[in-house]
C-alpha cells in the first residue's frame, strides 16, 4: 500500500504526510497517491489479461485531469455521466472508441455532443433512445449504442447507491424490452452493439456480478437471436473498497473470475470501476481546531467538514481517520466534526483515538472516490487544492478556490434587462 | 404569496414562470421573488416591533450577494458561520457591530478576520475562548463576545438539524460554564455581552422557544449577577417553514409571542432567521426530460438534480414539485428524478401528478434555502444561474457555472516544484 505508517508518521510513498502539510499553505487538502491509483487500475488490467476487454473508468468518481491523464495512459476507456464529463475525457485524450456515455437523463445537447465524437451510448429508457435517435440524426451518422437493463438484482447496499433493483430508475425492464429492441431495428440511426448492467455501487459480495453476468449473456443472445451484431457486455462497476481497513474484500481478480466463469469467447467485456480505482489512492488530510466536551461526548474538531467530504452525513459511510503524526494524550472516544454549522457535519463517529492537541495532522482515508467530486461551498467554504505524489516528488494538481472564483458569478455585465 | 397560479401557469409576481423559462438560456436556475424575501423580512421586523432587537439574517441559507444586499437595506443583521461569508457581509454593506460570528471550528485567519472588524463573536468552547482571545490580542483590541449555550433542549427535528441537544457538538454545557465564565472575566481582551442558544432548525412548536428563553433568560441573570454587563440574550433561528404548503406554521409573530412573555425589558433579543427568510422566496426550475417506467414505479426525469438541491437526498426532505403550465397527461404516482448517476438522485417520492410531455416546466418549490447553497459539481455539473423577479422585472444575480471556471482549477503555472 502507498500510504503507511513508518514511525508513527503516516508516508504517501516516499514522502512525510506531516512534511507535505506543513509545505503546503492549504489546509484541508486532499492528497493522492500515483502509485496507488496505478496499481489499483492495475488490478484490473491484470485479472482481465486474455479476456476480450474495456476498462472503463468511471469518471464520476474523481474527475482531476492529472489523474484522468494518467489512467488514460494506463490504456483506460472511460464511462461518462454527463457532457462535461465528456469534455474532460476529450481534453485527457481519451479515445472515443473506449468511452460509454452514461445516464438516465441525457440532455440533447450532451446527446448531440456524444453522437458527434461517436462515443458508445447507453440507453437507459424509450424516451432516452428517441433522443439518442435524434442527435444522431442532427450528427448525421449512426450511433453505437448499448442497452442499459434493469436486471433486478439486489447487491445488498445503502439504498442511494443500489441502483440495478426493479424500482430503480435506471435502465430497461425485461417487460420494455422487445419493443425496445424493435425500435432500434427499425432505426437505420442507431446500431445496436451490446447490453449493459450496473448493480450499484459499494458492494462487497462479487457472486451477484456471476449471477448478472450470466444473466445478461441470456439477454445478449437474446439480442443476437433478433440479429443484432452485439458484442459487448458491459457489466457495470460496483466493486467496494475496504473502508474499514480490516476486511477481506473481493478484489477486481475476484470479480473478474466470477464473469469470467460464465462468459463465451466471442463477447467484449467492458467493467466500469471508479471507486475501487481511485478510492483508496487519495486522503483528506485536516488539522485539529480543538477538542471539546459536551455532555457524555468528547469531540475532536477539524478543518475537514461536510463540505469536502459528505460521504458520512449523506450515506452514512464510514471513513478511517488516523493522526498522520504521533499523538500520545489520552485515548478516548470522540466524535470527529468540521465547523460547518449543522449537526450532519460529521467525519466519523464515535471514533477511539488518543487526544490530540491543537494543529496535530489528521488524516480521512479513502477519500479518494465520491469526495472532491461531492465537495460544495456550504458555509461559503471554498473547494480544497489537490496535491499528487509520484515517488519523492509533490505535485498541485488542482489548485484551492479562491474568494475571486466565488465572487465571480456575481461580476454584472451580462445581466437580462427588465421585461 | 408571490409565488401563485393564474390560469394554470404558475407566476412569480407579475410574470409567469413559463416565460422566464423560455427567457433564459440556462436550466435548470433558481428564481426567487423579492417581494416575497421582503415580506418574509418584515415579518420578523413587524413582530419585533418595540422589542430592542437585531435581526441577524443567517448567511448560510443563502449568500447570494444580490439578496444579501437587499437584506441589509431592510435593515437586517447577519449572522456568519466562515471568514468568507464575513467578506460577503463587508462586500454587501453589512454594520459589523449587527454582526454575529458563530461557529464550533473557527480557524484563527478567520477569528483574526472577525476580532479586525469588531463583530460580536460567539464562544462557543474553551479551546474557542482561547483562539478568540489570541485574535484579540492580534488585533490589538478587546472583542465582544456571546456565550453559546448548549441548554439541552431538543426541538424535535431530523439529527442532522437538531443544535441543541446534550451530545451536539455544539455549545457549552453547564458544567463548563463557570470555567469560561471565570477565564473571560480575567482577560482584558474578551468582553462579554450575552448569551446564544440555537436548538436546531426546521422547527415548528414554537413553545420549545419560549423554554428556551427562559432558560436563556436565566443564564443571563446568572452572568450580570458574576458582574458582566450583557445584554444581548441570542435565542438563534431555526423557524421551519411550510415546505408541504398544507400545515398550519408557526410565524415569526408566534415565535416572538412566545420569547416576548419571558423577557426583561433591559435586554437586546437578536435572532438569527434563514431559512423562514429565504426559503419560500426561491424556487429550482427545470424542465421534464423524459417520463420512464420501471416495475412498479413511474418516473420523471428532471435537468435538475441532487447536484443542484441535495436535500431531498441528505435529509429526506419534502419539497412541492408543480408544473409551471397546465399539463393533462394522465394522473399517476411518479418519483421525481434527476440525470445524476445514483439512486439517491430525487426531488420527490410518490408524488401525485399529470403525465408531462417533454419540455414541461417543473417548479421544486421553497428551495431557496439550503438550495443553491449547498450545490455541488457532482457528475460534472455545473452550478445553475439565480435570476431575481421584482415586480415586472427580471434581474440575473449569479451567473451560471461555465467548464472554464471548472477548468481553471487545473490551470498550470503555479505548481509546487518536487521535493
Amino acid at each position: 500500500m502507498s500510504f503507511y505508517y513508518k514511525k508513527n508518521y503516516l508516508h504517501c510513498e516516499r514522502l512525510k504526510v506531516k512534511a507535505i502539510q506543513k509545505r503546503v499553505p492549504e489546509s484541508p487538502f486532499y492528497l493522492y497517491s500515483l502509485a496507488q491509483l496505478t496499481d489499483n487500475y492495475q488490478a484490473y488490467a491484470s485479472a482481465l489479461q486474455g479476456v476480450p476487454s474495456i476498462i472503463s473508468y468511471a469518471f464520476k468518481a474523481n474527475s482531476n485531469l492529472t489523474l484522468l491523464r494518467h489512467l488514460r495512459e494506463l490504456g483506460s476507456g472511460a464511462v461518462l455521466v454527463s457532457g462535461n464529463e465528456l469534455e474532460l475525457a476529450l481534453t485527457a485524450g481519451f479515445d472515443p472508441a473506449a468511452i460509454v456515455f452514461n445516464g438516465n437523463g441525457k440532455t440533447m445537447p450532451e446527446l448531440r455532443l456524444a453522437a458527434g465524437h461517436g462515443v458508445l451510448i447507453n440507453v437507459d429508457s424509450e424516451f432516452d433512445l428517441g433522443h439518442i435517435e435524434q442527435a444522431a440524426v442532427s450528427a448525421g451518422k449512426p450511433v453505437r449504442v448499448l442497452i442499459r437493463i434493469n436486471p433486478d438484482l439486489d447487491p445488498g447496499v445503502h439504498p442511494h447507491v443500489s441502483t440495478g433493483i426493479r424500482d430503480s430508475k435506471f435502465g430497461i425492464g425485461s417487460k420494455h424490452l422487445p419493443r425496445v429492441l424493435d425500435r432500434i431495428k427499425a432505426s437505420r440511426f442507431v446500431d445496436l452493439v451490446g447490453v449493459q448492467c450496473h448493480l450499484g455501487s459499494t458492494i462487497k459480495d462479487v457472486e451477484v456480478f456471476r449471477d448478472a453476468t450470466a444473466l445478461m449473456m441470456k439477454v445478449l443472445e437474446d439480442v443476437r437471436q433478433r440479429g443484432f451484431d452485439a458484442k459487448y457486455l458491459n457489466i457495470g462497476g460496483g466493486l467496494g473498497i475496504d473502508y474499514g481497513g480490516q476486511q477481506r474484500m473481493p478484489k477486481p481478480s475476484d470479480l473478474v473470475e466470477c464473469v469470467r466463469q460464465v462468459l463465451s469467447d466471442d463477447v467484449t467485456v467492458i467493467v466500469e470501476p471508479g471507486r475501487s480505482i481511485v478510492g483508496s489512492a487519495g486522503i483528506l488530510v485536516s488539522r485539529v481546531i480543538g477538542v471539546k466536551s459536551n455532555g457524555n461526548k468528547q469531540f475532536i474538531v477539524t478543518d475537514a467538514s461536510m463540505a469536502e467530504l459528505i460521504r458520512p452525513s449523506l450515506y452514512e459511510a464510514y471513513h478511517r481517520i488516523e493522526f498522520i503524526e504521533p499523538v500520545d494524550g489520552p485515548r478516548d472516544t470522540f466524535d470527529v466534526v468540521g465547523p460547518v454549522c449543522e449537526s450532519g457535519d460529521f467525519l466519523g463517529r464515535d471514533r477511539e483515538l488518543a487526544t490530540p492537541g491543537e494543529d496535530a495532522g489528521v488524516a480521512i482515508h479513502d477519500a479518494g472516490a465520491y469526495g472532491y467530486a461531492m465537495s460544495s461551498n456550504y458555509n461559503a467554504r471554498l473547494r480544497p487544492a489537490e496535491y499528487l505524489v509520484d515517488g519523492d516528488r509533490l505535485t498541485r494538481i488542482r489548485r484551492a478556490e479562491r474568494l475571486e472564483d466565488y465572487m465571480r458569478l456575481f461580476e454584472a455585465g451580462d445581466r437580462t434587462a427588465g421585461e
